[in-house]
């Protein structure tokens, strides 16, 4: 197998600080397996509980993701699917934070207030790979929570249509911060091509996160990922998609929060009613009984919900041909 | 235990249309057991798919609750606890529509544009309570699709404060038409008391609905539930709050979405606070890593997000004093 | 004129605090005179920068309004006129204020953040009805600065549809605290008719207000208002309008302020149309280039904007049948 | 003064699509007077009322500018200001249209519905330079009215910070398309300069515009707009301001509108602290009862509001240390 997987380790000259704007660092054919390292969105900076983000991270160069990736035939128009096989915490920790004008429970520069910052407080998790655990600390007082270890990307995209270049940490629909659980291995993502190559690249890793990640931040910590990529030619894909092996997900990106369940639900009621053959309000009727609506961020540039429906409540095709099956089962051997 | 139970048929005279400004129908003792029998949100007008519901509806009289219940002893500033045992559809079917004006992905007064509104259509679903199952069927082709069903109540509230009057369609801190799953059998809700007898009421059962319930309206039935009731002196609530046996949730009612969001977090990082000890940025983070936020409602006029955490990840002291555990055991003797 | 003249002091039986569920206090006919005295937001309670609100003010009974007031041969389905012939300020000061958790910018319970709330301060305004002017006073430098005295109401309306009963403090439908500056002397406010009588109720004065009332409180002061009021018979009327000699405006009330745009410029484009007979897409277009859209408030339980024309860009029919001018030339009699 | 005087015609070459990742087409001094023609949002593709935008325009390339231009000794840090000295059409007639997807009164890809789009129309409009009048023409019945010419440009800004590139139809923190009708001759607009030379750019002009622009589109046409540009060393500006001769503005720029007004008020509640010495809370108290804040659009990618306040209420300090008083006393010699 090792002819076909591809290294890319996390060295500077491989971060990245946008999607667009940015050459490849590599390239890789469809079918071909990745396997990526990543920095936090810290940058590895943040070292202990005493390092406040502020003062410790090189902006604006926040949130560095390896890559472009030059993906072979991808042309503008296709859809690239990114089956996740596995990701690996690179280190036994990870470290949160609330970070000033950032989070969902504090004045920000949009929804501006008159109040003093949050306070600026950094936690450290261990994260125990064999239990599979991340254990919580209280900072103010002796408490200590494990909480599972469920490792996920917080930030992949592509290049964005049109010329445009967005920060990292900015999630749209291109993809880029899109910080959604499900986002996690034996998932597959589908992202639009927009430029020949499609220059897909990853970071961000989180070794959990809460549903809306209310602080801004989750346990972040460098990763090693393997992937597999293909690319469905001439099938366009609107805002980003994400298949498990049950579930099906629309991630609507947008602010406010409704506008990101309603364009979430309106893409996945296009969804059903392809798969199906059922005409939209059909669709729309079965959704507003059977649908799912995780929430990703509501703190980033943009926030996300995954609008979701169980596949057995989807009876006909199969979503890109089949791609995911193909992926997961090629998949397996990489694990 | 019969002298225990309170029986309250949905007869014409039990039903109201507000929350405040109606007279008691029944008082109860604290720890007394309810059984409520409900109508549908059509105030069972709707009798086939050819029943649209703005013509046969009899406006403003929508969505009717039993009630209101008079709780002996429950004065302003206390907590009124609901538990509720068990939740039975009375009927074999319920109905779905989409109605001119109302829902996630369609043009409403509020968000209103200048489209023709989406066509009014009604969707029979056949209810099997020995399968536990929800019968979806298409209406403009022939798909059938079988749901699970995870009855949930989704009006039910007390007189607001302050001499309000409030629609039975809003939902508000004073519970309302809440329209979040987790209002289901098992479960403990806890309201602010803001009247005297607290004036407790109910209705809007739903044989299953989606997060977000994105139609605006869920699988309608009539339901049979019952309910224990206790007070909590001195305590008060600040927004509806439900406890499960393995989580706590916070519901945040507001609009735009992110306030539903923000309005429930801020409250469940006031409860770990107290539950816990810790000091709110620990709480705040505990909750960014370990919380969920599942979607009650996108649709009426408040929305409706459900900001929770695993009980096993807060670590200390109980909720209401046990109150849940109390009930949920009583309660075992009436499923 | 002066059996036509019903004079309402400000007497504390007189006051009220929703609108629904209070028995009238008086009896007017169409085109009668009414002279209405007003409080203050604050009940009058503050009487010195050092009576902080949250102090001084009886809970929950805030932003009284006096009233309300039956119209004789008013009936659902009608729209109430209420032209606002004068409003003169009873003192010759007024109050202003930052209350804990209520403006634009700090956090609220629903923008719900974990920062401290801002500092409660008061700030008099001197009232100078012989220069027109509104001292403004700083209280931690010694800048003082005159604005022109503009008065206004701050809180009118009328009783909800369906039984609801609303708290002053809410804007909606009904109308209530719009805090919007157009409903000023010279103006004619359309309210929607949904209970027989109408039930009009007028409060929380302004000695003037900027666009937004971005702290959550003018400057505040007893009133007294001179009124006409008027019933249209069979007409409805959706949402609050205003007419001025030169200008047609239609309130949007919701949140998030979006909606209140949104709701704002449908119901003027569909007024537009009715005027001039243009179809719904001229009328948007003309809208899009003539409109004005003045903010009311981004601080209360729903946000306004007056959509507003000039009325020399509505060529054709005269809205309301004339009763503007009707009710204005009466008007001048008694200023 | 013809050596001062740097003219930039609006040929191809010299049309840009994004803000950033363009190379700069032309050099200016700062204090140097520029004479800008710049295309429509259209690229001048729509020539009747015939032609459907959708058809005929070049997509991605929408929304040109005219530029970039290298703005000598500007680096990051420092404030651009620049002087809007004339603007005049460079045609006797503009377009505007509805187009699918987007406007404040349709469904659009974010606030998402099921409802087929609005229908895609087209007006012309003749724009009379002599009468300084702009003609609307319905389409679906013979109204014609004459509005006031009042040129603005919609898109003008710099490239952002950190490397990124957006889209000409986005207006944020770097400027673009706000849409503000205040961006107009005698003004001068601050920008942030976030990258050597700034790199101005402009576009989009409108011979007039709604507050809110709720179809989506302006009356566009071709402009010659004449400018200065100047630098202000080491001084930050954090969101776009506007200074006209008895105004500040500062221009909030997010979703939703709610954020927009905040972030405006939040920046000007700073920036007459600055200027005046007062505390937050006093200047606050000021702009709550002194403020404007005119809505220029709740259609695009952003919305924007600028809050604004005339500066005879705010004593003190002189703006930029007089930089508008010096180029618009330079700017009347180029009237």
């Amino acid at each position: 197998m090792s002819d076909d997987l591809l290294v890319l380790d996390a060295t500077a000259e491989r971060l990245a600080y946008t999607f667009g704007g940015v050459p490849p660092i590599a390239k890789v054919r469809p079918g071909q397996v990745l396997q990526v390292q990543t920095e936090d969105c810290f940058g590895g900076a943040v070292l202990s509980v005493d390092d406040l983000p502020s003062r410790v991270c090189r902006f604006p160069n926040l949130n560095p993701v390896t890559g472009p990736i030059h993906v072979e035939g991808a042309e503008p128009g296709d859809t690239l699917a990114v089956h996740i096989v596995s990701i690996t915490p690179r280190r036994d920790h990870g470290f949160s934070a609330t970070f000033p004008g950032f989070g969902a429970l504090t004045g920000t520069p949009s929804t501006a207030t008159l109040q003093p910052w949050l306070e600026e407080r950094v936690w450290r998790y261990d994260i125990d790979r064999s239990t599979r655990t991340v254990r919580f600390t209280a900072r103010r007082s002796d408490h200590v929570v494990d909480l599972p270890l469920e490792p996920m990307i917080g930030t992949i995209g592509v290049a964005p249509a049109a010329g445009e270049a967005r920060l990292t940490i900015v999630p749209d629909r291109h993809g880029g911060n899109l910080d959604t659980p499900h986002v996690r291995a034996g998932n597959t993502l589908y992202l639009p091509v927009n430029v020949d190559g499609a220059l897909l690249a990853l970071g961000d890793g989180h070794a959990r996160q809460g549903e809306g990640e209310c602080c801004g931040v989750a346990v972040e910590t460098a990763m090693t990922t393997v992937l597999i990529v293909d690319v469905i030619k001439a099938v366009a894909t609107a805002t980003p998609r994400i298949e498990s092996d049950s579930e099906l997900f629309s991630v609507g990106v947008a602010r406010p929060l409704e506008d990101a369940y309603r364009s979430g639900c309106h893409d996945l009621v296009g969804w059903i009613g392809e798969l199906t053959g059922m005409d939209a309000l059909d669709s729309y009727q079965l959704l507003s009984q059977a649908g799912t609506a995780p929430i990703g961020n509501v703190v980033d540039a943009n926030y996300t919900i995954a609008a979701g429906i169980a596949k057995r409540y989807v009876p006909g095709g199969t979503p890109y041909e089949g791609v995911h099956s193909r992926l997961a089962e090629r998949g397996r051997e990489y694990r």
